[in-house]
């Protein structure tokens, strides 16, 4: 019976987790951080508040792991097809494309800017969610690094933050447009310094 | 009579202005964007409500005063010896210190959150406060281009935000510390692509 009951029920769990997942980030990006309840979320995603304090502990946690849900693809690293400015540009006009999309970038928003505000929880937000979206480009630098294609001497950590860094914080403080013109001569003008010297 | 009365209140004024300015930034510090008022402002400063508003519209509009009463020195653009890479150094380090001090910190980040999470705050944060900040390494970046230490086809808008944007995401994100080591690194690797080809 056990064996019979424990599909069906994992099935409604699934289906439970997706909907806190769903209600928490529409709620956010609509009412902002500060504002969001455990009770809100339970009552978007049709469940019980208890359903959700069984599995999390705060709304934060609800909030990283749906956002952790959607960024799996972090454990699949950037790709790497040889070519790192042709690996960097694709990667970064499809974040852009995400950041100027309203319904991705409300509830990171929101999220953002509780972390900025926030210390306690910019530990989380930035262990969670910041440092994985930094390393994969750390790691896709090294690897440039070991193929010959940056030079030995460069800091790939500082490196992955300018690449990286203008786009969030034209995204974050609205300084400038996410454009693929703008991403392009991001990713041209790093790679220009990171080359080995002839 | 008014030239004698003139000097004496407009005097009067300065320091009402200056105590403004001074329980302004203390207060935001403290409480945050979203809980200052300008009462609390005028009962810090010992002025009534109605001072306050008699110069400003708005508790936006007295932060961003107090903040430009503050980076006056933007007029007066960046150092220029002569050598880029010294003079970005000297000044980033003591931006460094400033963004390391508590009493400077915290409501420069109360003000960031507020414009990150508003975009009608936003729009006026970005045009007087940040937006300046840029246009003078912009300035710089161009004096080195036009002295032919700055390659003819690099971008300097872009360029100036590969040096400034790391610093700020690692001070708002708290995703790594501002040390001058990591001033230094920047810089030199940023310039690194900046310099003209052979």
């Amino acid at each position: 019976m056990a064996n019979k009951a424990a599909p069906d029920s994992s099935r409604r769990s699934e289906r439970s987790r997706r909907a806190i997942f769903d209600a928490a980030l529409a709620l956010v990006g609509e009412v902002g951080y500060d504002k969001l309840t455990i009770e809100g979320i339970a009552s978007r995603a049709g469940v019980g508040k208890q359903t959700i304090y069984r599995w999390w502990p705060s709304k934060a946690a609800v909030l990283l792991d749906a956002f952790t849900v959607d960024v799996e693809d972090y454990e699949q690293g950037l790709p790497d097809t040889g070519d790192l400015a042709a690996d960097l540009k694709f990667v970064l006009r499809a974040t852009a494309d995400e950041f100027n999309d309203p319904a991705f970038q409300a509830p990171y928003r929101a999220l953002a800017v509780a972390g900025a505000n926030d210390e306690e929880l910019s530990r989380t937000f930035v262990g969670r969610l910041l440092e994985p979206g930094i390393r994969v480009y750390v790691e896709r630098l090294r690897a440039a690094q070991e193929a010959g294609e940056v030079d030995a001497g460069i800091d790939v950590r500082v490196a992955a933050e300018m690449v990286l860094s203008p786009f969030s914080q034209r995204w974050l403080m609205r300084t400038g447009e996410l454009t693929y013109d703008f991403v392009d001569t991001l990713v041209d003008q790093v790679l220009r310094g990171l080359r080995p010297r002839d």
